[in-house]
């Protein structure tokens, strides 16, 4: 029997397509690099998904190291980046942007969202002090899309945060590490042609859906760094086979595979949330994408992961414990009705 | 027809195994970051093929990458790791070893090895010096073995150089990102149970030996950096599926996949050795391992590049210049003996 | 006439007893670095002003300089530092703390105080936290006394965080630019000897305590790090004429001048803040040091202005500033009487 | 009895002019942070020296600080600085510029001088290199003038080395800690002018020129770093009495200060060199500037040592030790003649 998992979008392998496409091409001899014609097949057509001819991408492994290395080629070394107090950058990479030298300058977040009046607020505050040569100057807004509670900017916030950025000379990254899941959302205004538009710099994240590895980063607007390549070399992320990483995107993004894995999370979220809420389960917070958040009662919690594997995300009170599920391209149908089965029998022997 | 390149050792995918492992296990649900049992296994192989059951294993991606998080977290900010002129950090890797802070001192190589002697006159230099405290202070010993000239340390001589860093206190470093291709040589007296027992920390590379990634980090006698999962993480070196990784070298110390595909590597080197002796070609070095380097006339070598595909090494002098042909777990015989004929054609030709 | 001016603690030169000093020991020739006997006399006098004979004293020139190389050189990697929001390496070093790669995780601040309940909370959460090995490590409490509100911690709050830190294996790290004034104060009960006992390293700040430049830091409990010399120079920020800050210390530490002159600047501050309260002036915040902090309103700010120089602190609302007066060892009887006379006269023009 | 020490040039403090106007001015209340009308003036006579307006110069602390922070804050992050393997930013500044995160590339030295022959020579290596991107590119390049030791370029040189970094594109940096010296040398064609013409950025050191310490750095040809200021402070260089260096330039620069007290050291120099020939010494390499370097016999060595006290230079062979002996301002006609007096007593008793 299969377990039954919904503990995170990256606990399976890859999709089969790009493990056939390894398989097919495996002793096609390419040069090293990301040289090769899937790297660039895999940009083109990412370009071309994104509507911008003039945009570059590059593919990195991983979202830390995409972060990290984004903010450091891009910021000046007295500059910083901005992000919710939510932001991944600033919470879980173990100080991978201060290890490059650059400071989070944190605003408030409202369900993992940066607002544009705080960001306004921050700015104003940054261009009305006296001392500012003595502080970090803000440069960079961080945004992450799904955020890390699986919530959505709508295309009018991030209409709003982009004009304020380009207003005030910084630059907009957004996070894209579960992006799929954010674009095929039935709750969703914003394309990828509107990020390309919008954003000066985001990516297309991979690992969690559906690659083995690989994150395609994407300059817009003429923004990438100079001597980026070199750069990417510098920081220990350059791979020597660079064909892992093509032949993933380029699989992907053929025949909207990319699109069509992540429709399928949703319609798996949508109706593991449809269960939840007909069996009266507490949602900690609402979500549109392939995160489900949802407020357990702990000796119900202790039972449920006995049969279901889900991930931890924080104590809510001395008897409840939010926990979270995630589904994937993985997730089929007989998984999202197992899981109905456990819910419904566990409820029964709790009444 | 299969394209004749002898490009490098990572112009392919990777061994077939290792696809066939990533396919059957690609459903199978498995926690994040390295902690899955694929990991364990490989480790725990790992140990044992090193005869050191204490040692700790770590798994990352690349060489560069290995190379700097090594470096930059076993040594202090003022100490710096003595490499020969010729070592991969000191030339191709694009400053990643300064970036992250520790200076590269040089020694003069010998076929792109370090001298004990060299070593031994540059640490009496550190402390003889007065104002040595106002200078870099030497901790680490970089060897890459192969060289980057395919050349091997011998026993003696990494004992010497092993015996030399424990009297004055310096960590021994082996770049192993060819190990394979060393110790499957016909001519080393060099064991891996030997590495284990005279360095601190080395790697045995997969990128360059049968792997679509990876580098397997031992440490030994109890040098494994603090917190060195943290350390990875901040690095931007820690992937969310630790199973790409954990697969391949659970694959590569099954059954000696490694030594078995290495060795394989060596024997069509020695054939093409043996080919190009008796044609008559002018060695630029002998080499003892899977990189074969080759002086060649310009005519004749534009003639062979359109039909073999070989790695341009250096400027020999205005008539000549060294190519480089490497072998690996992909080459054929029937590769080989093409390439004898087009070698014969050739030459016939041109005379 | 001399100008009015309490902008702030560092617009005069310095005390004349070290100008002297200088013109006596002009010529007489010295060894550089530090090496100095002026140099290791300031560090015995400055250790048994502590009483702590064991202690370490390093001279260095600047307030971030000094925060910037005790953070980097204490902390591993992988760690982080503890402080208020309004700490002054979170707000005002322009990065200088991340500039070195460490990140600053802030609390919040009361008073411009940390407090050991914010403290204890955040290392509750990261030991509480499943993910903690993905995050930075929390390894250093910094705190600033006087803080950058003029305010002091009390022994038993000081008593409190030291025995926090103890327990949670970090270190207590407290930047004392203002020192003098803060252990001169009539309302404080911790002395120096408590600071070298409660604290793991500590400064004793000269630049704004009657040096030209210099702060010394004092390292207790063994905690030096490993070739701190070599990594003050790597730093840039070892003087060939260390005898200037030698000279300056050794004249601050003889016959407590450095307490004679912080004393002074006391109470010249507590003769301005009586003549504040009788005139009937708001205070910002109650302060026991050099520094006062009050509410103007903006016409009668602008006029004041006019004669005598403050500091712009911040906005109190559309029609009131925040300003700042601080007295030093320079400031005279003179300077508190006229700045007496110049209140009473705007105020019976502005009635 | 005044010890006799040629030492080095920093052993004493700084030149009487400079204290005096520290004494005239200590209660002066200036603005901090280098923004006191001192500064102001000191930068304005030093453009004025260069002969050029439109330079901007900036006042910092000491040497390695000043070269840490030019050439952090000039390259990008994957770019590099070429020196001299004797340049004091290569071998005696604890790997201040690695730290910062740049790469020091070597070419051989004669005499301590970098051959432009050489610099050419590595830049073509670099654009003809089919790998350059996997590598460290060549951006500055560092020159000291005087050299470590004590040696000038010519203006011809210069010259050469100017045309090569524009035509490259590579920026000029010209670390001048001794510069005084050199440009007082009575065998040098090279002015001040000349420098601010051919460089991109230089410094006039005071540190061993008279001042206590400051470095004056001037950037030409539109060459200053954005947000330079905010960067010196997140570089923990900035002083918050910013007159220190303010009133020491400033001193320095009026009425050719510098350069008297520069060319009294050279007159002082050249009568030890007479001296010293006149007595058969053996000169190590012949110096036109402050410092003289001798081969002493070890005996004679140790005798000299308990009378005169000089700078231990290197080892030269088992039985002869190299020696430095350097002149400043504050050598006097009586030093000198005290110095021969030794010279011939010891003469008299080895024979």
């Amino acid at each position: 029997m299969a377990e039954l998992s919904f503990e995170s979008d990256y606990v399976e392998g890859c999709h089969p397509q790009i493990l056939n496409r390894f398989m097919e091409t495996n002793l096609e001899k390419l040069p090293g690099y990301g040289m090769d014609h899937y790297c660039q097949s895999a940009k083109e057509k990412i370009k071309m998904a994104c509507g911008d001819p003039k945009a570059e991408v590059y593919l990195l492994t991983g979202g830390t190291q995409t972060n990290q290395i984004v903010i450091d080629t891009m910021l000046d070394s007295h500059e910083g980046v901005i992000a919710a107090v939510t932001g991944h950058i600033q919470s879980h990479e173990a100080g991978a942007i201060e290890y490059t030298g650059h400071k989070v300058l944190t605003v408030p977040q409202i369900l993992g969202k940066l607002q544009a009046s705080d960001l306004s607020a921050l700015l104003d505050a940054y261009e009305g002090d006296a001392n500012r040569y003595h502080t970090v100057c803000p440069r960079m807004v961080y945004l992450s899309h799904p955020t890390e509670y699986g919530t959505l900017y709508t295309l009018s916030e991030l209409t709003e945060i982009s004009r304020l950025c380009r207003e005030r000379g910084l630059y907009l990254f957004l996070d894209g590490a579960r992006l799929g899941y954010g674009l095929m959302s039935r709750q969703t205004d914003v394309t990828l042609h509107d990020l390309a538009r919008l954003c000066d710099v985001f990516y297309i994240g991979g690992t969690k859906v559906g690659a083995l590895c690989g994150e395609a980063v994407v300059f817009t607007h003429g923004s990438t760094p100079a001597y980026f390549f070199t750069k990417i070399k510098q920081h220990g992320a350059l791979l020597a086979k660079g064909r892992l990483l093509g032949i993933s995107f380029d699989t992907l993004f053929t025949d909207d595979l990319y699109f069509k894995i992540s429709r399928h999370a949703i319609d798996m979220a949508e109706k593991m949330k449809t269960i939840l809420k007909e069996e009266g389960f507490r949602f900690f917070l609402d979500t549109p994408t392939n995160q489900i958040f949802i407020v357990l009662e702990n000796t119900f919690y202790q039972k449920l992961t006995e049969r279901v594997r889900c991930g931890f995300w924080e104590i809510f009170d001395e008897n409840h414990t939010v926990v979270r599920f995630a589904t994937s391209w993985a997730t089929s149908e007989e998984d999202v009705e197992a899981f109905a089965a456990v819910l419904k029998e566990l409820k029964q022997v709790s009444i």
